[in-house]
Parts: structure tokens; C-alpha cells; sequence
């Protein structure tokens, strides 16, 4: 295990926080609010960490898989140690295990929230709560990629550690020039978003607000009725389409810009995500067509709903909590579902998904025909029986999560819809769950143990299980 | 496809169960009640189907795998069937379909029940209603094996489908004898307990009742408040320890039979049976312990439901729906664990959750060092990739069955505690679950859809899945 080399990329992964806090401490000065000023401290202490770990570059630079493991999941605890720090010295957040859940839900872009009262934040406390969302999104590792060269061989190993979904080859030999093109792609499609927001009335903060918690399908809104808030419905509309769009694989802008309309037509998983999509608003609005005085706002409702929980992000126009049983049911399963492999989305992804059916359907298959030759193919392309293996493996170790979280968080006595959709809006970094968790509800009333179980299983979603366990299977090894 | 040979096979399934009707007749006829002659009607119509098929024996008796699970499939179906006839005919079940309902529920050992008021039914009926739990806990088709001869490689691939577990090889090369040795002890220990109970105080008829409930881990009673009616320690312990012990593979009692102590201490999955059984019943005393009016009451009543659900019995004598959240959702994680490979429970079994965790352990050490080999190991023997393979395949099906159930029953609008659990009890073959399916609800309020779906769940989870997926996948490619 090469330490000095961690500790050098978590140094400089430190710094460019620093960096990132300056924006928040502008918005702040704009606004004349004292508070700024706990984020100039914190970029302070971070610049001292920087300047000490950082700075000079040890004298074997190689790394592996392993490190890049670590490094990952160490990189996301410390940011959101370090950038919980401006809620909590502000006293805004008196304590400091809320200021680390709303962080790490801010990174991770889960979109929980312990805050019961929303609109007494400061302006730039909301807007670095909001803005975690943007950067996480894409990956904290991506980023600092993006403004500094680690190493050739570094950067394959963080990436794959990063990038979410079960196939991570195609962006592996580019690296740094693949990083700054997704943030690229990733800020010109946010701009757009903002810029429509606007056009609709929205003042510019809001919209910055709003794109932020689209873009990196986080969800934390500025309101306590979220986007509800603004009871427009072409605002409604334009969000409901920002977050499909964020919840498709980010590869398939790449071939668009590439003009390789081909792949992009003949890729699977987007056809499988847009009809579930589909049916889900199909039947949904249908279920709930009679609760609302329209057929179309009840279309409205339902697509802005099945948009923002299948791409995880978590806002709300309408409480579903009053919903009939079977449109909460479809909304827990595409939860679970969750968005494209390779975008901002969370949940076990829509591309494992159509390899676990396709799985089934080979072994029916093969059962029946011993001697036929069936193989997995996705988009075309034959599957590794590795890619195979690890999900299934992915999908293990997610349930095993799933089932010891609902148990521990369940000693805090809540009713079981409670807990059980608590545990899946944090492992899937979604957000509100159902009853009292639900969208006009708050995580403030669990216990901190339970907090602390929902801070790692947003990191476990995000990070997609394997970085967390290997960490902890290394420390309990003493190797570390 | 050898179509004779399954219609031969069926057909002598058929004159099998027509012997079987005799039983509830004789009590029917001791208690001289005259709803005991539509067990008489049923027999002749199964009778004249055993002649029609079950006659001849085709010239081509060979058959494989697939011709395997689709007898068993189909068989399991058909005595369901024909089991249901008494119940409606009577009019002691008016609706067929609660009927048939009633009778799957009993074969698979489920337990979960339409009644409202059992205790209105005739003694023959509820003879008869139990007698399906002890038939169908050893298999319908092993049973099938203790009174004929079918053919020698038929009967592997009929044992092949119909048991339980990961590993199906050890029993295989024996088929007749190992099905005659396995019901020898089946209804030795059947009778050493309706003894015990007997010697407790009650009554014969009761005895056999509650034995077969046990020995099947099925859960019919024939008291509304199920084995609590007694209020008695002694029946509650007596019960309890049996309830465990049929949870066990029945392998191990062959082992001890044939004098092999070290196979048997050395089974991993009996104890981490027992281990998982001691520690639930240990926490759920101690967090009920405030409830009841002394720690005694507590363990005891703790100690009957942890047996009773991990066996996926669901015997009641106490209604949990009253307990903590933390013990319900402990409750809930055993369910859906289950008992032992080759035993009478369901559930997924010990043995592929303890695969599940070893798989997870290597893949977390295979990712921290490549180079090294591992294997995952059970009772210190090496697990074969395709064992391992097949529990992962098995799992994946398990879920997207479950998950697609509760879509369909959540359409009836319960809450979600009890379309969930509903499933979830249905599926792994318990009995109740929580809300209004629990202890001391029924299942009588679901519409017909959700009890079809709640039918299928049964057969689907006793002979675990593949059976099931089979015959539809090929029905629908119209070969069969």
C-alpha cells in the first residue's frame, strides 16, 4: 500500500475544496451575510492541510486498485467533514453530526434532509448546500481531475472507483481529457437549464438553486415545499426534462457530439429507462387521475414524480404520501431502479437491471436446453462473465446493506413504511421516502446512530458499495 | 419432449392423492359428519383420471430435467386442485378459488389462511387442511416415490426439482430408498412429538393437528388464536423445539443415523442456524421484555415466534404486530432467511445466505489483492462456480418475483406493512405476516387477482422458482 501517494492525492483533493468554498464565501459578500466568513475560515484550514500533505510528490507515484479504493472513499468523508465545518461553526446547524448528514447528502446527492425549517438558512449557506449537489453529481475525483493532473496511471484506477454502473471500460483511456469534457458537457447542459428557469420568472438564485439540485439529481430545494414552491407548470416541465436528461448515461452525449447516432439509438439501457419512464407516468396518472381536478395535472404531477425519483433526485410538487398504495409501490420500485449507469443518478441502475432479466432468461433457457449456447448481450455486445458476476455481486452486498441498515435504523421505533423507505432513499441516494420521512417530512427525529447509518449507506450508494467495504476490510486488517 | 411419459406420471400422482382422501373420509366418518363424502367424490374422480392415464406405461419412458419440472410443476398444481374439491364442494369454503387458496397454502406448508372462523369447520375439513401441510413438506412427488417405483433416472430428476436447497447431489444416486428413509424419519419424529403433546394434556385430534403443522412447518391450526388457545409452557416449548428441528436438513439426521457424528458437527449451516436463533431470540427478549409481566413470559413467547417464523412455520402465541419495530423487523429478516437446505421450511435457506456472505468476503479480498486465489468454502468443502452461480441466479429471480408481486397486490390498497409482508409471507411459505395479515388477520379481503398472484407466490417459493419460470417459458413458446 503506497501511503505517501494517498496521503499526497488527499492532500491535494483538500485544496481544491479550498477552492470550491470561495464561491459560497462570494455569494455571501453579495449578500452581506456574516456567516460567509465560516467559509474563508475552513478554506483556511483546508489551504494548511493542502500545504502539508499536497504539496511535494512522493518518489513512487505508482498506485492500484487498491489505493484507488481507498482513496476514493477517504476523499468523499474528509470533503464532507471538511464541508460541513461553515454549518456548523455559523451555528446554523447547531450540531454537528445534522451538519455532516446534510454534506454528506449534499455530496452524494441524496437530497435528505435533517432540517425541519429550510428558509431560515443564510443565502450562501443554502447556496454551498445546494452547489455540494452540483459537485458531487459528476464526482468529487472527476473534478479535482479536472483542475490538476494526478498521474496517467493514477487517475484509471480513481475513475473506476468513481464512475458508477456495472461496465466502466469505454472512458478508461482518456482520463484527464474525458474528465474536462463531462464537466463540459455537464456545465453547458446546467447553463441551459438555468437559463430556461429563468425565461419562466424564477430570479437567478432559485434557478442556480434548482439546476444545481437537477443537474447532480440531489433534490435539496431552497423551499420547504420544494419545487412545489413555485406552482408553475412550466417550471414543473422544464425540471421534470432536466432530470431525464440527467439521468441518461453521459457517454451517450459523447456520441452524440461525436455523431455516432448509431450508438446512441441502439443503446439498450436508454430505451429500457425511457419505458419505464413511460409506463410508470402512464399508470400512475392514471391511478391518481380522480384525486386531481384535471387529467392533465394529474399527468403533470405524476411525470414530474416518476422523473425525480427514478433519476433519484428527490423533489416534490405534489405529496405522494396521499397517493393510493400501488402508485407508491411503483414509485418505491423504480427507487430501487434508479437511473442510467454513468450519469448523476443513484439506484442499482437501469443497465444491472436489464442484465439480471436477461440472466434469468438464459438460465430458463439453459435449463430447458443444457447444450444451447446462451450469453449475456447488452447493446450487441457479448457480456464478460466477470461484468456478470460483479452484479451480481453488487446486487448481494446492496441487499445484505439494505437488510442490516432497515434493522438497526428500525430500533428507533418508527412505523415499517418509515424505516424500510428511509433506509432506500439514503442507499439510493434519493432523498424523501415514504411517511414520515415522506416530502413534507424531515430526517431530524432518528437517533445519531441511525444518522450515522444513513450517512454511510448514502456514501456506500454513491460510491457503489465495494470502496466502503474494502476501507473497512483494510482497517479491520491493520494493514492501514 | 416426452409428453406420454408426464401424463403417465400425473396420472399416477392423481391415484396417489386419491388414497391420501381416504384419510380425511375415515375421520369424517368417526366424527359421523356427512361432509366426509365429498372426500369420497373426489377420490372417484381422481380414480377414474389414474385410470384414463396412469395405466399404461409408455413405450419411451425417458425423460430429462425439463420433463422433470414441468411433472413437478404440474403436479403440485394439480393435487391443489383436486385437494380443493372437498372444502367447496362441502360449501365449508364457498368460493373455489379461497378453496384452492386454502389447499396451496397447505401443501406448500405456507400456513396463511382465507378463514375468518376456522373453528365452524367440520373436523374432517380441518383434518384434511393439516394432512396437506405434513404431505407436502417432503414433497408431493417424494411421497409420490414411498408407495411406487416410477423409473429409475426418472426419479433423479424428479428429486432433483422438488428439493429444497443449493446442492441437491448427496440424496440423489439412492431416489426409492432415500425417499422411503426420508419419510421413516419424517413420521417417527412426527410421532415422537404428537406423544409429547399428548403427555401435555391434549387431546388426540389436536395432536395430530398441531404435529402436522409442525412437521410440515406449514402452521394450519385448528384455533383461531392458533397454538396460543393452550396457554400452556409445556405445549409452547414442546412445540417450539420441534419447529426447530424439522427447520434442519434432513441430511444431518441421516448422518446421525449411519453413526457419522463428525459430518453432522461439522455442518456450517446448522449452526449458523442455531446461531441466528439464539441471538433472536436473546434481542427480542430483551426488547419485549417490558411488555409481558415477567422475562420468562417474554423469552418464552420470543423464543416460540423466532422458531416458528425462521422455520417459516407461523404458529402464533403471541401477536407480534404489538411488538417493537426492532423485533418485527428481526422477525421480518428471518423470514425471509429461512431454515435449512433439505428441510421442511422455506424461505431462501441458511446455506445460500452463508454462500451469499462468502461470496461478498472473497470478492472484497479478490479486489484488494487480484493475484490471489479464492474459493468460497462450505462445511470445508470447495462450492463449485456453477453451485455458486445458481444461488445468484436463484436470489436475482427471487427479487424481481417479489418486487413484481407487490406491484400486483398493491393495486388492493392495503398499507404497505401489509402488502409487503403479505408477499413476503406467502412467497417464503410462513403463513402471516404483519398489519392486517397478521396474526390474527387472514387473507380473505385481498381481491381474487392478488390471491391467484398470492397462489403462485406459494408453489413458486416451495419448489423455488425454476419449476415455475420453466413451465411458463414454455407454454408460452407453445411446445408443451
Amino acid at each position: 500500500m503506497n501511503r505517501k501517494m494517498i496521503m499526497y492525492i488527499l492532500g491535494k483533493m483538500l485544496g481544491a475544496e479550498a477552492v470550491l468554498l470561495l464561491l459560497p464565501a462570494f455569494v455571501g459578500a453579495l449578500y452581506k451575510e456574516s456567516s460567509a466568513v465560516t467559509f474563508l475560515i475552513t478554506a483556511a484550514i483546508l489551504v494548511a492541510l493542502y500545504f502539508i500533505f499536497g504539496r511535494k510528490k512522493p518518489e513512487v507515484t505508482t498506485i492500484y486498485a487498491k489505493e484507488g479504493f481507498v482513496v476514493v472513499a477517504a476523499a468523499w468523508i474528509l470533503w464532507s467533514m471538511f464541508g460541513a465545518l461553515p454549518f456548523f461553526l455559523s451555528g446554523e446547524i447547531p450540531s454537528y453530526l445534522d451538519a455532516f448528514f446534510e454534506t454528506v447528502s449534499g455530496f452524494t446527492t441524496t437530497g435528505s434532509s435533517i432540517l425541519t425549517d429550510i428558509e431560515s438558512l443564510s443565502q450562501c449557506m443554502l447556496f454551498w448546500r445546494s452547489f455540494t449537489h452540483w459537485v458531487g453529481g459528476m464526482g468529487v475525483l472527476v473534478f479535482v481531475m479536472v483542475l490538476t493532473t494526478l498521474d496517467k496511471n493514477n487517475s484509471m484506477h480513481l475513475m473506476r472507483a468513481e464512475v458508477p454502473g456495472p461496465e466502466k471500460d469505454k472512458l478508461l483511456p482518456k482520463t484527464r481529457s474525458t474528465a474536462q469534457l463531462l464537466y463540459g458537457m455537464y456545465f453547458v447542459l446546467t447553463m441551459v437549464e438555468v437559463i430556461l428557469l429563468l425565461l419562466g420568472g424564477m430570479n437567478l438564485f432559485d434557478s442556480l438553486i434548482h439546476a444545481f439540485g437537477t443537474a447532480g439529481t440531489g433534490g435539496f430545494s431552497n423551499y420547504a415545499a420544494s419545487v412545489g414552491h413555485f406552482d408553475s407548470a412550466y417550471i414543473d416541465a422544464v425540471i421534470t426534462i432536466f432530470m431525464i436528461l440527467f439521468g441518461i448515461n453521459f457517454n451517450l452525449y459523447f456520441f452524440l457530439l461525436l455523431g455516432e447516432w448509431k450508438s446512441f439509438y441502439k443503446n439498450e439501457e436508454l430505451w429500457a429507462y425511457l419505458g419505464i419512464i413511460g409506463s410508470a407516468i402512464l399508470v400512475i396518472t392514471c391511478n391518481i387521475a380522480q384525486i386531481y381536478e384535471s387529467p392533465l395535472k394529474a399527468f403533470r404531477y405524476a411525470a414530474f414524480q416518476v422523473g425525480s425519483i427514478i433519476t433519484t433526485t428527490g423533489y416534490a410538487t405534489a405529496d405522494f404520501n396521499l397517493w393510493p398504495e400501488f402508485s407508491k409501490c411503483i414509485l418505491l420500485s423504480i427507487m430501487i431502479i434508479g437511473a442510467c449507469a454513468s450519469s448523476t443518478g443513484g439506484g442499482i441502475k437501469v443497465s444491472r437491471m436489464l442484465i439480471v432479466l436477461k440472466s434469468i432468461r438464459k438460465e430458463v433457457k439453459r435449463m430447458l436446453q443444457p447444450k444451447s449456447v446462451n450469453v449475456v448481450r447488452i447493446n450487441g455486445r457479448k457480456l464478460g462473465e466477470e461484468t456478470v458476476h460483479n452484479v451480481y455481486i453488487y446486487l448481494m452486498a446492496y441487499v445484505v446493506l439494505m437488510i442490516s441498515s432497515v434493522l438497526i435504523v428500525s430500533i428507533d421505533n418508527f412505523d415499517f413504511a418509515t424505516t424500510f423507505s428511509s433506509v432506500i432513499a439514503t442507499l439510493n441516494n434519493i432523498g424523501p421516502g415514504v411517511g414520515a420521512v415522506g416530502p413534507t417530512g424531515s430526517f431530524s427525529d432518528f437517533s445519531p446512530l441511525s444518522k450515522i447509518v444513513f450517512c454511510l449507506d448514502m456514501l456506500a450508494g454513491r460510491l457503489e458499495i465495494f470502496p466502503f467495504l474494502m476501507l473497512f476490510s483494510i482497517a479491520d486488517r491493520r494493514k492501514f
